[in-house]
């Protein structure tokens, strides 16, 4: 993704749209229009996925998380695009999701083809890491589900054993999204174009409970 | 697999590597000349893996279990062939094990390309179902492994839940054994046949504690 130097600039102007300043932080729900079930996605990526749930879902808002200027900007321009109310956006990193969330206020987590940092070393950055798991187990609610999606397999191993290790519950599992594939998936740009080249896309659902 | 009339005439002949009238119940040890660790497999098939991996390790007593009579006496021969003495068979039905074996006498655990029972109906079938995972976790050693290698991804999701769902501990997961293979990996006859038609091969290390 190129730089964008005017990036930041342009989502202050859409300060209603995305949080670049923390200003939500601890009172999210004051960033919407209506109260109703939160939801988060950390790492929005192009924000196909969360755009494309929130129309499907009005009645449920969201929060779409993700640590890259460059790329959020894709998002705020989807969202207001669509016109969506029921969507707003922070420009976080996911290692301070506990200092922008209250406890238990989240209803329902997505992680859609996070970034798989590959190298051992590194493997404390993976959103699967107990370091995050524990920061979604504090801000979403008791038995809350947690859904992860990616075609990385070295990625999905590791989060398997880092989510039953952690003590999660699986809930639902595929190893291969796209064989027989559900109604309600959604697709995003990236799973699109990594579906075609070859790669299974692999999806987990787990609670804390 | 044909039956085979004279099968059970054939075991009984070789009543010094399989047991077929429980004659070792609840004192396996004596079945080996011997005294050493004591690994079990789950459904023998065809005997390549249990064979194998007694060659490989004389200083580890074998029991390789099967329930059907025209499929063990095939691994019958290749023991006899092999002239191994640290591998001993059982002609018996799974659901029966704790009939069989005594509490905690056992180092480790092997499920091979087990029948993945693929009707709902059937789940209490499969040898990953908790039923059966009760029973391993009485005959084995408090902290062994149990180790799960098929080809079916159905059984191998099922497999997974399962164990979360029971509380054992993964300790090792991969989702493409053929892709960078283990040095250490037995390629079974199916396995090789299944593996050439380009299925993926699932294997899982989980223990109890």
């Amino acid at each position: 993704m190129r730089n964008k130097p005017w990036a930041i600039d342009y989502l202050k102007t859409n300060a209603h749209i995305v949080d670049v300043e923390n200003t939500y932080a601890k009172k999210i729900k004051e960033f919407f229009i209506t109260e109703q079930p939160l939801h988060i996605e950390v790492g929005t990526g192009m924000g196909t996925f969360v755009t494309t749930l929130a129309q499907q879902n009005p009645d449920i808002n969201y929060v779409g998380i993700e640590i890259d200027k460059n790329v959020i900007i894709n998002v705020v321009e989807k969202v207001i695009e669509l016109g969506l109310t029921n969507v707003r956006l922070l420009l976080l990193d996911a290692n301070t999701l506990m200092d922008y969330f209250n406890e238990n206020e989240v209803d329902k987590g997505y992680l859609n083809f996070s970034d798989p940092w590959p190298k051992t070393r590194h493997q404390k950055r993976r959103l699967t890491h107990s370091r995050f798991l524990s920061s979604y187990k504090q801000l979403l609610k008791p038995d809350s589900i947690v859904e992860f999606k990616t075609d990385n397999r070295g990625l999905f191993e590791f989060s398997l054993m880092s989510m039953n290790e952690y003590g999660m519950t699986f809930e639902g599992l595929n190893l291969d999204v796209h064989d027989d594939e559900p109604e309600d998936n959604i697709r995003t740009e990236y799973e699109e174009k990594f579906s075609q080249r070859g790669h299974k896309i692999y999806w987990i659902q787990a609670s804390f409970s």
